[in-house]
């Protein structure tokens, strides 16, 4: 137990945290207190809730190079990339993610989110102006906080409005959008925002988190999809946790980008390395990708599939340009228990309530897979549909 | 290529990343350009780099349970913590810290560094003052800045000038420190530290990246080794990067702490959960130093003689407090020849230069490995000395 060096005239140590307790009590009474599922290694429910979209997290040739990297390398790089942390393997698949994505460089850190915590801090400064999407993700915002930059919020996919922003520091910009948006799905209008950024003096940052191996010819990305492939003013962010099926992050763009973040993004230099297991596994799932170049193909049709489906039976949701789709539902309360329902039925779909979210705007999210079949599709639909709380639609 | 939109009205797009060519020649004049090493598979150089100090990360036993891992959960976690990435695996790793370092509850997450900026940004709030140790790691100093609390830094290990700051917040602050210091070795005065915090109704938060494994009976940690397991008013960071030779962080302290941080920290639940494999080797790590207890004091036990070795050939190594030495050098193109020389001698050491230390402070910095014999340390020693630069010691 601990030394208990309190006097009479000292604070007890257990009221420091008290605040703590009477925070938890108003989340619990407004029905936000989240209880995180836990998965066992069998699972029997269909899996629509995570970001496993091409099914690689368990693919054979994924798993194999993960566990012969834990044995050939360790269990854990050791130390920071600039110290013991690079191995070959890092070297390697920072050379081919940058040859799949089509740019210059690619630098590979332990996460998405430090990836774009990176970009961010290391290409804005004092003198810079960030543009930032109101949708943007957690990670994209803490960035913009990190950064000694300036900062304007948006409205969503809204290319005028960031023309508007950007023409007011004319060569200063940075206009930061994610390809896909992480909770409804939808993409940002790329080509226009490169054009404006043009128009500007500004460079174009894409958190392509959910479009790396969905969007564009063989799941390539955004970049590939919206022709703007080794674009010299785009740099772009990815992780290897949704798609690839593995962990980490990565900054793609020119080698004079990647290379000012080899040298100065905190997150590369004061941070451990990726896992050897992990960097292997995301090599090898881009080997999937080049051999079955189909597989982001085929989860946009799921998606589209299972929206038609939803539609035609009266559920709301957002029309999918990836591989997510949104429900918008409205109270936490009802967007909790509809989720329940469809675990009930087998379906564990992706609840987002606020903080998350705004309040009053909790929905449903679902992602597809590639191997979804049309039955199943149909099966899954029908449940959420049936599942459904009053009014929804 | 890039499609090029540029009409005669229109910036360069090339143009817009110029000043980084400018900034990397700058950085190239002044010898500050770091050109990190690729590990290969087999080395033959005696690493005294890496953080890898009990050496875990190439342990059968750990390396075996992150390969089962890879093939039992799959490479990835495939989602937030809160959604689908918290397997059974994260929630007995879980367990099992919090009892092996003696405190109520522990929630894992990708990296120390985003455990760092959990902590941080989950306990302190508008009305908190962060009170920080000058020479506090890059995540402790990210999640201050992420933070809305004010922040005081203060003089190194230094409780009296913690105490002046935390006195004029009387129950607002937050006492931030590291047990043992990364790049040095020293370790904090955590008791005077507890005592200072106690007296003011602070709280003491503390980053064991460099404690776990090493300090305290059994390798349990800082907490341990000062006496203040289970201390209701301390709330520590471990990365399971280091010692346990894998990859993670993880948050421990009082429940209500932890529960907290699991359902408001932005890294918990913006971030895809640790990977399965990294879970697994971390849990193993755990395992064998609950069979060799020994293991932590055996490194500190190196660590001591390598101190003494050196400072009695003249060499101004710092007295370590675990596992880690700094060599104070002066000049990043001295420290980086130092590095060199001892490097073509068959050991690799660190070398830190600014900006990852203030300038003209650059340094070596050296890591003790449990598996370092007597007189391998001597001749390690011996490299070190003889390869000084002039005006050394
Ligand atoms: C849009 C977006 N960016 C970044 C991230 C962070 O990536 P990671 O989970 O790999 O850290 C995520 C998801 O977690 C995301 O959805
Ligand atoms: C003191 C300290 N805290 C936190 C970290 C971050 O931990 P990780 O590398 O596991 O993200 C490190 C090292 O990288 C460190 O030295």
């Amino acid at each position: 137990m601990a030394p208990r060096t309190t006097t009479p005239d000292e604070p007890d140590p257990e009221t420091v945290f008290d605040r703590l307790d009477r925070e938890a009590e108003r989340r619990d009474r407004a029905g936000l207190t989240r209880r995180p599922p836990t998965r066992s290694a069998v699972e029997s429910t269909l899996d629509l809730a995570g970001n496993d979209y091409l099914g690689l997290a368990t693919h054979r040739a994924v798993t194999g190079a993960a566990a012969d990297a834990a044995r050939l390398w360790g269990a854990g790089s050791t130390g920071s990339r600039l110290v013991t942390g690079t191995t070959e393997s890092h070297a390697t698949l920072e050379t081919e993610l940058a040859e799949f994505y089509g740019t210059e460089s690619a630098l590979v850190f332990s996460s998405g989110y430090t990836a774009n915590l990176a970009m961010i801090t290391a290409l804005a400064d004092e003198r810079s102006v960030l543009v930032s999407d109101r949708h943007n993700h957690a990670s994209l915002i803490d960035g913009c906080r990190l950064s000694r930059a300036g900062l304007r919020i948006v409205d969503h996919t809204d290319p005028d409005a960031a023309a508007n922003e950007l023409s007011r520091h004319p060569g200063a910009g940075l206009l930061l959008t994610e390809s896909v948006f992480s909770v409804d799905g939808d993409t940002a209008p790329l080509r226009d925002a490169l054009r404006v950024c043009r128009v500007n003096g500004a460079a174009l940052l894409v958190d392509d988190a959910h479009g790396l191996g969905v969007l564009g010819e063989g799941g390539a990305g955004a970049l590939t999809e919206f022709g703007m492939r080794a674009a010299p003013d785009v740099v772009s962010t990815v992780t290897l946790s949704k798609s690839l099926g593995a962990q980490g992050g990565a900054v793609l763009g020119p080698h004079r980008v990647i290379e000012h973040l080899r040298q100065t993004a905190r997150t590369f230099v004061f941070d451990t390395g990726l896992a050897p297991p992990a960097v292997a596994a995301a090599a090898a799932a881009l080997g999937v990708l080049r051999e079955q170049p189909g597989r982001g193909a085929r989860v946009r049709e799921v998606a589209e599939g299972l929206h038609r489906e939803l539609v035609r039976r009266g559920v709301p949701a957002t029309r999918p340009g990836a591989a997510v789709l949104g429900i918008p539902v409205g109270g936490a309360n009802a967007a909790v228990a509809w989720a329940a329902a469809c675990l009930r039925r087998g379906v564990r779909v992706g609840c987002f309530r606020p903080p998350s979210v705004p309040d009053g705007d909790a929905r449903l999210r679902l992602t597809a897979r590639a191997d979804l079949g049309p039955e199943r599709l149909t099966e899954v639909a029908a449940v959420i549909a049936e599942t459904a709380p009053e009014g929804t639609g």
